[in-house]
C-alpha cells in the first residue's frame, strides 16, 4: 500500500500542491503558484474551450513532474486528491454540492475519480462541497474533515469559526456537519477601507501583523451591538469628531466586522472552537476576548494543514494509503 | 423687504442655486452644475490655494450672474443661504458642528454672515451641521427645519427617514431633533454591486425605476431577520442554488440592504416619517410595507425642496425676507 500522497488545494486564486507521508502526515514537498481556478479557466476559455478535464489534468501533471524534480522521487502513479474550488463551475469538473447533514466519521464526500492513463499516469479523487438551504462552500469541509479527530467538541455540540476572506461558521453536531453561514468579513473590510467613503478615514497599510491596539476591541463592541450599516459610518465619525488616526480607525473598522461576525454567538449552546491560520488568529482571539465568548483555539499550524489530513483520511478510508 | 432668496444646496457633488419667492415659495429660476464641493476644492488647491472663501465666493457670484441672465431679474443685494458641505473642510469655510438637542421652532443653527461687497453685492449665510457623539451630518437637518411645519408628529415623538447614499434616521421628540444615525444602505448597495464577489451575481443596471418585484421584498425579509455579513452572501447562494437571474437578484440585494437598514425601527415607539425624494420613495415604502412597520409618506415634491423651505423660514426668522 501506498505511504504516500499527492495532495491539491486548488482554490480560487491559487494552485498548490503536496506530497505527503501518509503514516506520519508530513509534507516532503511544496509547490505553489498564481494558477487558481480563475486563472486557469480563462486559460481554458482563451485556448478555444478544448477537453476540460483533460487540460486541467495536463496542468496537474506539469506540477507534479515539477514536484517531482524538487523531491528527486518518482511519483507516477501516485493518487492524487483535489479539493477546493476544483469541484465548481470554473474547475477541472463542476460536481453537485452535497447536502446536509454530513456525516463526518465514515461518509465519502461526492467526487468523480479519473483512472490513470500513460497521459495522466496518477488516479485523481475531486471531492465536492457542501450546501445549505440558504449558502454554499467548497473547501472548509474537507478541513472540518480533517481536523475531526482534534475536535472532541464535534461529537456533543460545536461551532468551527473559520476566519478569512468569506469567513464560515460551521454547526457540529454528534460527529456531522449541521449547517453553516458565510460572512463577508474579509472582503468588506477590503472593499470598505479601499473603495468607500471610509478610505479617506483609514490607512489601510498598517493593518497587517503590527499587533493589536486598544481600537480594535473597541471596534468590536460597536460592532457586536450596532446595526453594521450604521456601525461602519462610525469609522469617519471617529476621525471628523475625535481626530483618530488613520492607523488606529483601520483597527477599529476592522474590529468592527469582525464583531459584527461574532455577534451572532452571544449565548450559544455550542462549544466555540477557533479554527485560524497564523494571519488572523489573534485578531479573533482578541475579539471573542473581548466579546467575553468561551473558546478553544486550534493550533494555527494544525488549521493550515487541515485540507491535507482530510485527504488523507479519505485515502486511508478508500484503502489507496495507509495512515 | 426682499420677497425674493437665493438658495444654495451645495453637496459633495452637485451646485444647485435657487430663485425663490418667499411668500409662495415658488421656484423662479434653477441653475445646477457639477462644481460640487470636492470638485470646488480641488479647483482651490490647483490654483495654490488663494483665500478660501472669496475664491469660493467667486464661483457663487458668477451662477448669481448666470441665474440673472435666466430670468431676466437684477440679483444684486439678494441674500444668499448657503448648506450641505458648505460649512465642511472642502467648502466655503469649516464651521463646527451645532450639538444636540437642536430647537426646530426658533433656535436659528450655527452659522458664518459674509457681508456684502462691491465685488460680493449678495450678503451670505453659511449654515452648519449637527453631530451626536457618534454621528455628523451637513444638510439633512436643513431639510428638518424646512418640513417642520408639516410634520406634526415631531411635536410628539418621531423618526424621519432620509433616504439616499448615506441615509439618515433622525429622531424627533417636542419639535426637537434628539439624535441620528447614519446608515450607508446606497453606497453599499453601489459597492457589492460593482466592486464585491456578488458583482458576478447581479444586474445593476436594471434596478433604476423598473418597478418593484417580488424579489425587493423577499430581500427585506431576510436583510431584517439575518446578520449582514452572512446575509450579502445569500445574493450569491441564490444564483448557485436556484439559478435566480441577475435582475431579480440586484432587486434581492437593494432589498436586503434596505431591510437591513429598516430593522432598527421595529417595534419603535416614535411615529415612523419617511422623507423620500422621487427616486427611491417606491422602494422604501415597499420595504416598509414589507415589514409591516406603520408609517406616513411625506409627498416626494415636498421632500425635495425641503432644503428651500428651511432656507426661506432661517431668513424669515431673521427678519430678511417675508414669508
Amino acid at each position: 500500500m501506498n505511504d504516500h500522497l499527492l495532495s491539491c488545494d486548488w482554490g480560487t486564486s491559487t494552485f498548490r500542491l503536496l506530497l505527503l507521508h501518509t503514516p506520519t502526515s508530513r509534507v516532503e514537498a511544496v509547490i505553489q503558484t498564481d494558477n487558481g481556478n480563475a486563472a486557469m479557466y480563462q486559460h481554458w476559455l482563451d485556448q478555444g474551450r478544448p477537453e476540460r478535464a483533460s487540460f486541467y489534468r495536463s496542468y496537474l501533471q506539469q506540477q507534479v513532474k515539477a514536484l517531482s524534480r524538487t523531491c528527486r522521487h518518482a511519483l507516477e502513479g501516485l493518487p492524487l486528491m483535489l479539493s477546493g474550488m476544483s469541484s465548481s463551475s470554473i474547475g477541472l469538473c463542476e460536481l453537485p454540492y452535497d447536502e446536509l447533514p454530513f456525516e463526518l466519521d465514515g461518509q465519502l464526500p461526492g467526487h468523480r475519480y479519473f483512472e490513470a492513463t500513460n497521459e495522466f499516469p496518477n488516479p485523481i479523487w475531486v471531492f465536492t462541497g457542501l450546501k445549505s438551504a440558504t449558502d454554499v462552500m467548497r473547501g472548509e469541509e474537507m478541513q472540518v474533515l480533517g481536523l475531526f479527530p482534534a475536535l472532541p467538541e464535534a461529537r456533543q455540540t460545536a461551532i468551527c469559526i473559520f476566519p478569512g476572506t468569506h469567513s464560515k461558521h460551521i454547526q457540529l453536531h454528534a460527529g456531522r456537519i449541521l449547517d453553516f453561514h458565510t460572512y463577508m468579513t474579509g472582503e468588506m473590510f477590503q472593499l470598505m477601507g479601499h473603495h468607500s467613503i471610509l478610505k479617506a478615514s483609514v490607512e489601510m497599510a498598517q493593518t497587517d501583523n503590527t499587533g493589536i491596539s486598544p481600537h480594535f476591541a473597541q471596534g468590536v463592541k460597536v460592532g457586536a451591538q450596532t446595526p453594521l450599516l450604521n456601525a461602519l459610518f462610525h469609522v469617519r465619525s471617529r476621525q471628523l469628531l475625535q481626530g483618530e488616526a488613520a492607523a488606529d480607525n483601520a483597527q477599529f473598522l476592522s474590529g468592527l466586522l469582525i464583531g459584527s461576525e461574532l455577534s451572532t454567538l452571544k449565548d450559544p449552546k455550542a462549544a466555540i472552537v477557533l479554527c485560524a491560520g497564523k494571519k488572523l488568529s489573534p485578531h479573533y482571539r482578541a475579539a471573542l476576548d473581548a466579546l467575553a465568548l468561551p473558546h478553544r483555539c486550534l493550533p494555527a499550524s494544525a488549521v493550515e494543514q487541515a485540507v491535507s489530513s482530510g485527504h488523507i483520511r479519505l485515502a486511508a478510508a478508500l484503502g489507496i494509503c495507509s495512515a
